[in-house]
């Protein structure tokens, strides 16, 4: 049976624990709400589709993380979470999807009992992820009115940020991610083609994404292979529909491999038959610009650096992006592969460590076509790797 | 292209949005603030996988609609909405992911710049989805700092409540949904064997729900297969595992068929050589189970009767369900396919109405092994319509 934990060792898991602390400390934070399933899973290891019922890992200063989750859900998290049976605290089934209480409302009570509450809010604040997913305005009001004694305040990522710098452990599956993401990315450019509906396209793609490969499986995504075509290229997230590719069509295709929940994105575009010539043209220098940036990628480089020489090579061609150049991933989960720290922007502060990883996404959303071509990266020691290796130029077929 | 807004009639939208606004008035709002993706794609047809950065739909009273995205993705909302371009608003891409800032600060101006403040602050309260996913504490709080003029309150899935009856066009594709679960569901049997990875019965599976049929194609799940095996079936929501399917083990497999997002859901058990007698007998008492709540559905019927009904036959074998026996189903977006609204439990006080539909699940989490068993249905003008037609018994390999 696979077990989470056994992913990373016990000493790794301390020092996550031990580098969150160390950033609580500093913001001043008696505890922490964690919420997002990834960072759940980054603390504990704990892994299932169980994030659609409110779920959160109470983490203080000083003392036992405790996890809470839906009985039958808390029942089983031992098959993928460390934490021992103690720590691990199941709400009724009565306070699931009902219109006048929270399960929080109950968590709140079982953290007075448990003599949680007074150790937490002596010291300073307690943080939460307020700009998570899956924890709604609900949740945070109902742990607001049932615990008067704590000052609340937003932790802004806090253990998304220290999720940013990988151990070693992480770029093994990362890498392993990388081949998942290889064969689907073979997958998308054997099937897509003139006359071939979108939707077989996209179940070859889902198929190679779980499949894997011979020597381990593949994780489900955190996003769906989204296949923007034609005149709606012009827009990124549309998925697959029924109907056929044509002639003429640019395909822009991006997909991800997933392994253990970490994951590599990848985006390449696809030409079937003659296309219109503007494809040729920022396929040409969104290339140049994507080989500038990942030549520019070094430890202690700013990412904004980054940023503007993507700009400055785009500029040559008279083409510009408004949206950002890429971003910080790791672990995923739905409905976003995304770290949600780093951002490759000129606004963004950040300097490059050794085991960052990033999907550097040259995507050109046109009016009337679309072209995307990216990279999952880890920042070495040195300069970069990449995790895959297709070309990078516009597949024809 | 796929055009989300050719699935269903202008009259249909229209009768859609003057239910919701039939209950805003009953509820005393003069506008709500639609978040959850499903709600938007019942509305105004739009779709694709955006949701990870905030939308929203603004829904007053009397007026326009106006939704905002981010503004790639506002761009390309045209695709799939029937909303004119001047209902269509994008927010800056410097809003997405930072720290200080919320993209529904600057919605907030710009609802205040378009004058829709004071019509919605007059009459009455604003509403939210105060426990939609995707509607974070930080998207709340912007908002309640932004526009103190308006007294917001909790809608209470307000127009999830509206989409808990089906008109026939949706019907129509839940059918369709249903089909593609049948295919789904024949790819899981098929597969699933001593010997075999599960990671490659998850992606058979897989392909087969976008592939669809040879007529339509499939859409992606909002929840991917979920398949607890032997031991680990004591718990619900366990995704898949590299490891092979070993013989004398009950597998679980819990998979949806989908079709332009409407679900229809289905859940069997696979015993794999001999299988602990428990199994069977909870089998057995489940598929009596199921089969005397079918027979009990109607209109006028209280979902409350069924739960009785449900524990009435499990309590004659000793046996007992904490959780819910089902919920309304319909459109369905990561992370949940269910609506969120009626729970079939003895604390439910809905009474079914006809074009109801549900995904009845009889799951059993037992020590040490699990079996579950369900339908999705449509309560029908005189009793129950199922949209699938497998045998209920343990299925034998």
């Amino acid at each position: 049976m696979y077990l989470g934990s056994q992913l990373f060792t016990d000493a790794e898991y301390e020092t996550r624990l031990a580098n969150v602390r160390t950033m609580m400390d500093r913001q001043g934070l008696s505890a922490i709400i964690v919420t997002d399933p990834a960072n759940i899973f980054y603390l504990i290891g704990y892994n299932a589709w169980s994030f659609y019922t409110p779920q959160m890992l109470f983490v203080p200063m000083d003392g036992e993380m405790v996890f809470f989750a839906r009985e039958m859900d808390a029942h089983g998290a031992h098959r993928t979470t460390w934490l021992p049976a103690e720590q691990i605290v199941g709400y009724p089934e009565s306070y699931v999807h009902r219109p006048h209480v929270h399960p929080f409302d109950w968590v709140a009570f079982a953290l007075r009992q448990r003599h949680l509450i007074a150790p937490a809010s002596r010291g300073g604040s307690v943080g939460m992820e307020m700009d998570s997913h899956f924890f709604s305005p609900k949740a945070y009001r109902a742990l607001f009115n049932a615990i008067p004694e704590w000052k609340l305040v937003d932790c802004f990522e806090l253990v998304n940020w220290v999720r940013s710098v990988k151990s070693d452990a992480e770029i093994q599956l990362m890498r392993q991610a990388g081949m998942v993401c290889s064969e689907a990315m073979r997958a998308a450019i054997d099937t897509i083609d003139i006359g071939v509906r979108q939707c077989d396209a996209a179940a070859a793609i889902s198929q190679a994404q779980i499949t894997g490969t011979d020597k381990f499986g593949g994780d489900y995504p955190a996003i769906v292979p989204m296949m923007p075509t034609g005149a709606a290229a012009d827009t990124p997230h549309l998925t697959w529909h029924q109907g056929t590719f044509i002639s003429g069509e640019a395909v822009v295709v991006e997909l991800t491999g997933a392994h253990n929940r970490y994951h590599c994105p990848l985006a390449r575009t696809v030409a079937l038959g003659p296309v219109n010539k503007d494809v040729d043209y920022v396929a040409g220098a969104t290339a140049e610009g994507l080989n500038n940036v990942l030549e520019a990628i070094a430890p202690g480089v700013p990412t904004r650096e980054l940023a503007s020489t993507w700009n400055w090579t785009l500029a040559k061609y008279g083409l510009e992006k408004h949206s950002r150049l890429g971003y910080s991933i790791g672990i995923g989960y739905p409905p976003d592969w995304g770290e949600r720290t780093i951002s490759i922007r000129t606004e963004d502060e950040s300097i490059l460590e050794e085991n960052m990883t990033f999907h550097i996404v040259c995507g050109m959303w046109m009016d009337g076509y679309g072209f995307e071509l990216s990279e999952s990266v880890r920042v070495s020691a040195t300069g970069v790797e990449t995790f895959t290796s297709f070309p990078r130029d516009l597949i024809r077929k």
